[in-house]
């Protein structure tokens, strides 16, 4: 990787930071997140104006630029990549480290007294300004909104921002109409006494029209937001997606219906007047709901005595309820998922042998076997396909310059999933394809010991995932080892991989109590830097847990595992386990070969039925 | 119970309400918080201002007066307790519940337009007062501070505020001089580049200065405040105390000393115009370091730009981590307590099938046999001692009209602890003087598996208490059982018996994390309304663990038992216990068996001694 050269750039940008035409008054300092309008984890190549500028691609970054400096905030995960791509125009700022200061410490050591501070108020959700703003003004300077976005006036080969065809979901795949979702919509907001919901994120507005795009790579989302008063619909999209006529009749814009449900198509570009409009026209005690996470725009368009913040919205939390349709959508492509990854460590296991399979030819492979699965769209997410020590690096990604090719001496981690029309799947399995030494047995048991505590754990109905981390760390701390990422991560119903507001991590304390119907992956880890890296991930559905006694009538919930793929019994040392943990293996395994078993022969796929059959032989405990 | 009759006194406080004597201007509402100027747990007579005026004497509680109304504040441990000890001039607020106002969202509701909200800025915390002031003042009401506490001028017999004597600690009991503690707390200010630190919480001015006092009941503390500079310190203390050479000596007041340890003995109630002082005379930059918890009184005092507030002091956090004198006085202590409790159980054993033994008899017998051992001072809390139903009542204190005499029929639950000049020791354990039930058994057995399984927990260093909590549940949560409070608090060193700023509980993410010589206690347990409550409690200390491995050299953390009280092996299913735990067992007794028999023996308590024998014969499991 070598470096983008960034000193022409930088000089324009701070030439447009001053000029009248695009600031209304120069700005000393200009912030460019990561992000785009709509908070999403994963941008279109439109919205990478922080790589634009910088070079530094990674996930997660913020870019500051005055007149004399220029400098990155990373996380521990991209500072070896950033230092890459970065040229010494730039300075690293290192998240997490003692001696960093944040940005808006730095800010005020180096700005001249008084300064202005410009960022474009559509990218920067609304908490973010208020603490950045704060300490900005308690120095004596200004955090102020630069409306035209600074980067897309020097950036002249910007990419449009995609506009690509909508795909309609029918009952089959959501269980509920957009209609009724609608209507418990306006339910909750009723019960919240607000008047307007205002609809940012982008799953939210398309699991709440039952509508999924191709924006984003891996997300099925589209650039679109939505307003919905106690009697109208207000959707903002752009491009001829809705001269669609099998869209048109999905949104049913051209019959006849109550006018509450008469959706009124507006530009996009218009969202901030029309919500301007809304807060100016609102009576006392008229409160509008927007995310706490909106953007500082939207949330200014609205006057602050009407504004109803919350961490989550009621759509995230509905949508992270799968209903029965959903849920058995998720069922099925997990069993599609467990067929494409059967053929491929079938082929994986005759081939590495030889020498010839890199960890891209596997990434490729992994998705070629997927891609001829019914209702396959597109990955999930950037295959994590790494061998030996690369599988250290918990975020590794293969590129030619990293390329390893597997071997029978290495540790293989695959993390990979798929979007389908009926469900979204997000699996690590991690195998050897030769003999794995004691000590890498040995930390893969412990590994498995706190995947199935989690997945076994019992626990009473309003517990929140974050209780639940421990038990997936238990085994390993025994024995003075962890690792340094949370367990699991709420999953999307063919919609973000990624989604709020449950999980299972340690690090969070705001998450929403996990239910019957919530789906999150459990993956806990274990990363020898430089030599391997050993993850076991499942997606799991929340059920309800039949128990002994029932403590003030509470219920009590436990997991059922969606993902159907054999953990490799040649990595576990069986003497480790409990009778617990070794029959609930063999239990899992059971299943696997059946309801993948009967899957591969009705496709007629024989040799990795007969794989599936070998790895899914029960484990015996020697007492 | 008979509710206090307080419509004089209502019409006596709604008058002083509108005095221009006792007012600046007349409140249209008037806040009776619980607590003391130092916002202490446990408070003295003079302090107990809303038991005053409402009749209702429970831990916690705040009563709010308006023109027309009198409503009270407390949760669900409470509930009946205030229905029962409040006329009718009080409406009951049930903290918890769906439908309750919060106290400012009641306020809101009843007040006229423009009202003021009273409030004695010296017992109200200042994070509190922002949050209603907030509240208010959207509302178009003002909280104003009353600077003459309202109760006061109209309770004619309000006891004195106590002055009692003060006890010292010397080097042995302390392990670090006042002075040293000066030095490590002035480094801590100079790292925060703070100049001067307000010690507000009682507890922290009695460990600063090693000495102890009895002004509070339990809690062996005096009133005062500090205030420390980098070059001056300043004691606020009344009466008489100053004079005992002793003191003075221990202090070093008529010593040459160096200036910067020199103490300046200021009145007590000279701390607000001396902190204002402070205050007006702060150049840019030098800042007030004060806990966010300290009143709004005195962090007014402080302008807004000086303030360095944290949740948790220096002082609590340096506390917190016994040193090795600290912990050998813990040690002693606990070895001492055990005894009195051998002897009690033995006792109690021998008397209760003659029906002759009450709740208040039995935890009288407990504090006689503990005020036998050296260096007892006082019980640290009021005795929970209670059987059958009344162990439900997780907060219970027999009182004449509960007492209730112990049978061999019923489960009986003692939770108590004392004060010795060494340590301060607080125990539960749970005994059946006849033949326990198969299902008090199995219950019993659930709490003791949670016990065991924080009690042997490995975990890294820097792990924060909360991350432990569900270990002690997951027994329990496996048959649907659980119980309604968190599971370990800190524990003071001759000092609160409930300190900060760590603690293993669900409920909060703000602790700190544990660190090896940290105290906590470990006290999961089972409560079934109306029949019975269990809980087993040790007090234990964070050691360093020996692992396998050494994950980025990050070391590890385990506890180590300080209690020493057998657990009744008869309420014991032992085979609900894995190998481990029933190990566990068994060295935990032989370890009572060795360290408490030798005491006893050394005390010559020989029939205790017989008792301790067979209360801890091995526990023998059927594979």
């Amino acid at each position: 990787m070598s470096p983008k050269i960034t000193t022409e750039l930088l000089k324009q940008l701070r030439q447009v930071m001053k000029n009248p035409k695009h600031v209304q008054e120069p700005v000393q300092a200009y912030i460019v997140p990561s992000g785009d309008a709509h908070q999403s984890e994963y941008i279109a190549p439109c919205d990478c104006r922080r790589a634009f500028i910088s070079g530094f691609d990674g996930s997660a970054g913020t870019a500051i630029i005055t007149e004399q400096h220029a400098a990155m905030w990373t996380d521990g995960r991209y500072f070896l990549q950033a230092a890459q791509q970065m040229d010494n125009n730039w300075t690293l700022m290192k998240m997490g480290l003692k001696d960093t200061p944040t940005q808006e410490d730095w800010l005020v050591s180096v700005l001249p007294e008084g300064s202005k501070v410009g960022v474009d108020p559509f990218i920067i959700p609304a908490d973010q300004w208020k603490r950045m703003s704060k300490v900005l003004r308690s120095a004596g300077h200004d955090l102020v909104p630069v409306k035209e976005n600074l980067i897309d006036t020097i950036w002249t080969d910007c990419p449009q921002r995609p506009c690509k065809p909508l795909i309609m979901l029918d009952l089959s795949y959501t269980g509920v109409s957009w209609r009724d979702k609608i209507v418990a919509l306006r339910s909750k907001m009723a019960e919240r006494k607000v008047m307007w919901f205002v609809v940012t994120a982008l799953d939210e507005v398309a699991w709440l029209f039952n509508l999924r795009g191709s924006d984003v790579e891996y997300n099925p989302v589209f650039f679109a937001y939505a307003v919905i008063g106690m009697n109208t619909i207000r959707l903002f999209i752009d491009g001829d997606r809705m001269t669609d006529p099998a869209v048109r009749e999905h949104l049913q814009l051209d019959s006849t219906l109550e006018p509450e449900f008469k959706i009124q198509v507006m530009p996009y570009g218009s969202i901030l007047s029309e919500l301007q409009a809304v807060g100016a026209g609102l009576s006392p005690k008229e409160k509008v709901w927007l995310s706490d996470k909106a953007s500082y725009a939207l949330t200014e368009a609205i006057p602050k005595a009407y504004r109803y913040l919350t961490p989550y919205t009621p759509i995230c939390i509905a949508k992270a309820v799968k209903n029965a349709s959903e849920t058995e959508g998720m069922r099925r492509a997990h069993i599609k998922d467990a067929v494409a990854l059967c053929e491929l460590f079938n082929w994986l296991e005759k081939e590495v042998p030889k020498g010839t399979v890199t960890e891209i030819i596997a990434a490729d492979k992994a998705e070629e076997f997927r891609s001829q699965q019914k209702d396959f769209v597109e990955l999930s997410f950037a295959t994590i396909s790494s061998t030996g020590p690369n599988g250290a690096i918990i975020h590794y990604k293969p590129v030619p310059e990293t390329n390893r090719t597997l071997s029978v001496n290495e540790i293989y981690l695959l993390d990979s999933g798929a979007q389908y029309k009926d469900g979204t799947t997000d699996v690590t399995r991690t195998m050897h394809f030769g003999t794995p030494s004691a000590y890498e047995k040995e930390c893969f048991t412990y590994v498995l010991k706190g995947h199935i505590a989690v997945s076994a754990a019992i626990f009473p109905n309003g517990t929140k995932g974050h209780l639940l981390d421990s038990f997936a760390r238990s085994a390993l701390w025994d024995c003075g080892l962890d690792y340094l990422h949370g367990t699991g991560h709420g999953v999307g119903s063919f919609l973000n991989v990624h989604e709020g507001p449950c999980g299972i991590s340690y690090k969070t304390f705001a998450d929403e109590p996990l239910e019957a119907g919530m789906i999150v992956s459990d993956e806990p880890g274990y990363y020898e830097d430089g030599s391997f890296g050993i993850r076991i991930e499942n997606v799991v559905l929340v059920i309800p847990a039949e128990t002994k006694y029932n403590f003030k009538n509470r219920g009590s919930l436990t997991f059922e595992p969606l993902t159907l793929v054999p953990i490799q019994t040649k990595m576990i040392d069986v003497n480790l386990l409990t009778q617990k943990e070794c029959n609930w293996v063999n239990d899992y395994h059971q299943k696997c070969r059946e309801v993948v078993g009967a899957e591969l022969e009705r496709q007629g796929r024989h040799e990795a039925l007969r794989w599936l059959i070998r790895e899914t032989e029960p484990l015996v405990r020697v007492q």
